[in-house]
């Protein structure tokens, strides 16, 4: 549905480039993109380095200022190609498209701000539709669906979880305390006790005398045996997910001669809105 | 239900003010409750950082008197108000209430008491009752009720953890304790055990023999392996619990008075299996 | 069924002592059994402490020997006692009890060897028998159960595991061997990347290299992920054992009155087996 | 099916022996392939031991030699005897056989190279073929297409973890990098993100401002929360398939021929719904 040789000509052509990618030119202009988002984010990692030279430092500073500008003129592009530009602009991908070359032209006056380029990365979530990879759009919808739908099970366990560092961080404290510097401060001995239940174990911290052993080991089988639960309340919600879709299947999708209603189950004999004898279309089987 | 111009007037708007939320005076007092809660638990993780100043740590010494002072007056005002006041003090919110307000005066008697003050972390689980996070509350009952029917397997399952800890670090004390200091008894043998199945793996005690890498290695994949256990477990039990309630919402108890059949669909109208008119207790209602 | 006044009188009140937890005084004995069991397994722990004074060690040594006579003796007693003493002592319970003594008897020839007494904990299995859990028994049943037939996925599981790491190791031995003397072998190497990929991640051994921590990033991941199936693999074996149990309790209990065959699904209208209407129970409800 | 006396017979006889285990003659081939390939690579391992005397590494090279020159000779009998070469080459284990001798030959021209001969360790998935585990096959075989059919569902979950890292490694880089030497350039704070979120916690990196510890903490739950998601994704698809098995198992495609009703038991006679008798596949079986 493209308009030609009409005044909104211009800005159409540039919205299917820009937002599109069933054009050629549209899906060049993607992979161009994607490939630059790349590099950006290669190149503000790589200037990070401790030990680069002045020279490729000089270089990466000035790849980062022509993506950066490259980005700008795409950021306004979207704003004016598009027919309700105030959407956009407050949407995700608008919000992270801004975020994406701030911090370049921060850095002027905030040098180092420029690290936080890396919010480029959240761009690359593109991708997916780029490449109309819709079975991996589908695949993560049914995530992100599992994962609302039992967010409010697993603040309560968070929230379990924190109330339960702080106790044990306050304990340790009292018990480490006074003979292992390392656990110098209430606060300190939550963050110990967060590395200890989710079993990442630092080791930066750790507990020396034998009650703080005994009771980090309680922590620890805790933590080990708690992991659990959110495991448990995601496999029931993507099973749950999956079968929903699975179900609708399985319930014929046959009609009522009489009522014209659907939804009858697969071994149902007689409507079950109006009691007329179903006529099922394995009779024609 | 608010008894007006009688005696127990006054102990019944206590009452309604610190027990309930559904006023907004008992709004209100819940609000501010929560927030000196949570003033109260940063105070004391605040006030045992070693760097602090004198001066700081003297304002926070006189906050946490003022609060808990102000915890005591709601604590007696909760046991006045309440009908049944021996029943709210050895419930679970009155215990922890009493243990959120003792170490403060103990701490006058035996200094560095005041750190167990977190306990009032406890007080925040009220935190979902007060705002109606309705949902919030089902969610945690539902995990609660999946923890108590699979409590029985999640024993088992440590009883036998414990048992193998027991047995693998008691092995790595006699492999380990002889060229490395770091396994020089049993319990500190069964600390690393323990640190090691449940995946922490802190580092401050580490096999420095072939065969006690050996070990090792076989303990980690087992830790590895049986975590699935636990997990399993409680997918299973939170599946089962949603399924059931998920049953009991969509399929009608309800039996065809011609057939006698059930097994209906909530929204049948006719028996599925005679055709008959169902005569759902809907009607009554 | 005890046999009174008759020759095998005394060995059978011996049995009913030692084995069974019927009468008062099988009771006590099972009780008494347990504390000493576990006041064993604290005197070997305790007795390893590389603090303990002389005077503490030599009364743990006395208690000992002391409690390995007493477990003797209760070991013949339970070969002479039972019915048939070859399978007793071939059995699981059998063959740890007598694991049980032998080490301190040992540790006259072998000093050290009083360690493996730990072997002891496993008695402690006997606990939910004792004391009547018959729900932990059959939790536990079913724990095996799912175990067992899980098994061969977890065997092929763990392969799969033990292949990665052996090509993991050898990488990071060539990538990391030359520049950091940690990974000084491919022994060792393959040790680390057990560590890492069960997310264990002691931390004495670290790359030290970029592409030494870019390889570990991805074995890290690759076994953050791949969690999931020995996970999954259980979740979904102890499901279907509780289903089968749910259903086997579902699929209703009427047998047809022609045929007398069960198993009809509670919908059904017509035995399954012979085509005569089934008179349900539903019609006496 | 051995064509005798003629031309292709001896190729047929090497067939035999090398690919199939159904003979004695391929039975015992296969065994001491088996434990070649476990002797060489074990001979990898221990020769890569930096305490290793002269003497013993003059022999394991040796061996190395002897083992790389059968399998070598192995390798083109296979191509000789098999019926279309190009396809046993370009297969999987084609490859596989072939890059488990090349190092030896490569070594002399890049030494170091036979350190690559652990790939043999994949010549051992053949393992559950020569033995007839036909169990174990099915089992892998179900566990990989659990993993193909949520591979979708992984690689997003992966991606998103990806892109986690980095804008947390970023972050870290800002708050730490400049009082942490630790944290000295954004790959290496992405090397400790993906530490921390996969639960590993090596410790060779860790945080030690307030603000990096309090980042750390976030970090190390959503990982330890996250851990959920392909767990589930596991748990839901391994489910899926067996019931998928159960399923065609148990209940009969067919359906009845009076009312076309399907649904019925495997052991069912007669239609549960219409009463008439079912003419089964069964009957001309």
């Amino acid at each position: 549905m493209s308009y030609k040789f009409e005044p909104g000509h211009r800005r159409d052509r540039i919205h299917e480039i820009i937002f599109e990618a069933d054009t050629l030119e549209g899906k060049i202009f993607d992979v161009v993109l994607l490939v630059m988002i790349m590099v950006s984010i290669i190149a503000v990692a790589w200037e990070s380095l401790p030990t680069l030279d002045p020279g490729t430092k000089k270089r990466l500073y000035n790849l980062e200022w022509l993506l950066t500008i490259f980005f700008t003129v795409e950021y306004f592009l979207r704003i004016i190609s598009v027919k309700r530009p105030m959407k956009y602009i407050t949407s995700f991908y608008g919000v992270v498209d801004l975020l994406s070359i701030l911090p370049t032209y921060l850095s002027i006056i905030l040098p180092g701000s420029n690290t936080f380029l890396v919010i480029r990365a959240l761009r690359l979530l593109r991708l997916f539709r780029i490449f109309k990879m819709a079975n991996f759009l589908i695949q993560g919808d049914i995530l992100l669906k599992s994962l609302k739908s039992s967010m409010a099970k697993i603040i309560v366990f968070v929230y379990f979880i924190l109330v339960m560092v702080c106790i044990f961080g306050a304990i340790m404290y009292v018990v480490e305390g006074h003979v292992n510097p390392e656990f110098d401060s209430i606060p300190r001995s939550i963050y110990w006790a967060i590395v200890t239940i989710t079993t990442v174990g630092f080791g930066d911290i750790t507990p020396s005398t034998a009650l703080g052993q005994f009771l980090s080991a309680i922590l620890m089988i805790t933590g080990y045996a708690v992991i659990a639960v959110p495991t448990g309340i995601m496999s029931a919600e993507i099973f749950k997910k999956q079968r929903r879709l699975m179900r609708s299947n399985r319930i014929s999708t046959q009609a009522c001669r009489s009522c014209s209603l659907e939804g009858h189950d697969e071994d149902a004999v007689y409507c079950k809105f109006c009691g007329d004898k179903l006529h099922t279309d394995d009779n024609d089987r």
